[in-house]
């Protein structure tokens, strides 16, 4: 996941200014960041880390990375934690956990596993965050295979959480189910959802459609919302996620990682083509002058540095991804989803959902 | 597939303007409309047929539908074949099947079968469609299951052909290494390449991604890269649909169907966004004024309509879908790709390549 969904909508913007004052509200909180991760390392996600902790004076954090490469990190609420390695972006992922047991992203994982931080957040390698989260924290009682789950803004304003984005590619059933718990879970502890909708992603409304695995998904979420344990609408299709049809999609990694893509690649090309037609000769240029303003506020509604920050769920531990590329403001954007989650309680919250719901598991 | 995808790119008009003239060139060909088909009926595909009768002094059509409904459907080289009944758009597959034996889609079907039409086309409920075709038309040897093949225009100019999008929602490796075939042929006999690309739709590029169906057709499709029955590049990524990385896309029938009606659902949410910022107040309603002549361009290449019509791939006799939403100016482009097909001898040219690579089937 190199880059992320260019969308629109502002619910969370929104959401992330009102994340923001509950960050600076709550007191304790320690976020371990792995400072090394993504394209640009320590230049993004020091200056990052500092600007956080600057605005909330009962911020904690634990820098992670090469002790010469934070020279910069200087904070009285931070703490530099050296670490020899660095995973790289196109390490495999058995180099990443085999043979970098010292990586900066395995230290930030291995701080929450240890109690001193609340949530770790690296803008690394996705395969290797998810295997070595997975490895160091393990999955909690009656989750078989922990989830990624990003919120796809809709064209209502809201956003739509779809799950899995790609940790799983050959699920059952079962998976779908737990994915829907945990989506709802989410759902509920940080946009303060009561009973967050839950559609099942497929080929076609009517119940008889989709493969067999989808078909038998279908009767067990339809079980598990007569057992009030999810809220569950019933199939949606792939212009559901952008039309907020439903509050959570779910998916198989495999569907929901191409999903992600295709539609990152689509928003690019339009893009692409908005700039072409902007810049073909003189008058289009005057045209852009004068209509700068709206495209301004239009690109900032596109803006996909807004929701950076994608959610590993399922886990004893609670783990944010970063896309790879992401800037200064993205970063800062996935490290304030990472304290939110932290002082809203998630990890308890969503441990509680899934006892509740782990009978259909 | 009611709407279709909005997108950027200028080859696939440029095509369709090269195909006009081919179609106007050549001598009698027949096509079969099922004019009842899509959300408007006669009142768009009979003007449609009209305009291209009137164009093409060579063409010949067998426009099928309610003799009453057709009333309209005047010229000399326009034949109305009347059918008592219609499928409706959303009619269960199973009553159009049993229930509906003389459809205007049926029939127009049957008359390709009959050799009395070189190629078919509706507007009509996709599912049926392809159920009707499917059994009526029956596959080629060494096709065990037809196709729905689409282009998707890329951001290189040109467009990538996607198959399957929705037909089959239950594939093994060799489905998928006879959609490679099927959608080779295709752009061969239609867009005149050599040797199109093949990428197969997975999660990431490397050999060892994907679910283990995926692994396996992978292998399949490298093995028929050996045996140049295919030319296959190897992995692709959901966004490298956009990017135009491959002449040709494979996937299965579900994950195309998400993924075309994902980019779907996103295009149309950009461009809401896009009307809302321009009609927020009165100076961006004026930068709107200005700027109209580029936003027109920009919409000119989003356009979906130009891109209609999407081929039924692998049955013994051609038929082509047109989307149900087709204004007259789609349903044309629809009509002009099955002219094109016929005329450029594609059922010929796809059962060739099929008798050639089913040694591996």
């Amino acid at each position: 996941m190199k880059k992320w969904l260019y969308s629109c909508g502002s619910l969370l913007f929104r959401l992330v200014g009102a994340n923001k004052s509950d960050a600076l509200s709550n007191a304790e909180t320690t976020i371990a960041v792995d400072c090394m991760g993504g394209d640009s390392g320590p230049e993004v996600t020091v200056p990052a880390c500092l600007k956080l902790l600057d605005r909330n004076p009962s911020l904690r954090m634990l820098l992670v990375g090469r002790q010469e490469a934070l020279t910069a990190a200087v904070h009285e609420r931070a703490e530099i934690v050296h670490a020899e390695e660095v995973v790289a972006m196109d390490d495999p992922v058995e180099v990443a956990m085999r043979h970098k047991k010292q990586s900066s992203m395995r230290l930030a994982i291995e701080a929450v596993k240890a109690g001193r931080a609340q949530a770790a957040v690296s803008a690394g390698n996705t395969g290797a965050l998810m295997a070595i989260s997975r490895y160091v924290l393990k999955t909690m009682d009656g989750i078989e295979r922990p989830a990624i789950a990003y919120p796809m803004p809709n064209v209502t304003g809201g956003a739509t959480t779809v799950l899995d984005l790609g940790a799983n590619v050959d699920c059952t059933e079962h998976h779908l189910l737990q994915f829907a718990v945990l989506g709802s879970a989410l759902d509920m502890a940080l946009k303060g959802r009561d009973a967050p909708t839950v559609g099942l992603l497929n080929i076609g409304s009517e119940a008889i459609k989709g493969n067999e695995m989808i078909k038998r998904a279908a009767e067990l979420l339809r079980e598990a919302g007569q057992k009030s344990l999810i809220n569950y609408f019933g199939n949606v299709e792939g212009n559901d996620i952008f039309k907020g049809t439903t509050d959570i999609v779910v998916c198989d990694g495999f569907v929901g990682n191409v999903t992600l893509k295709a539609t990152e690649g689509l928003a690019s090309m339009v893009s692409k083509v908005l700039k072409e037609e902007f810049s073909r000769n003189a008058l289009t240029k005057m045209a852009a002058l004068v209509a700068m303003p709206v495209l301004n506020a239009f690109k900032n509604r596109l803006d996909h540095r807004r929701h950076n920050g994608a959610a590993l769920l399922g886990l004893r531990g609670l783990v944010f991804k970063s896309h790879g590329s992401a800037d200064q403001l993205a970063f800062e954007c996935a490290l304030i989803k990472a304290i939110d989650a932290a002082e809203n309680q998630l990890l308890q919250k969503i441990q509680a959902r899934v006892q509740q719901a782990s009978v259909l598991f």
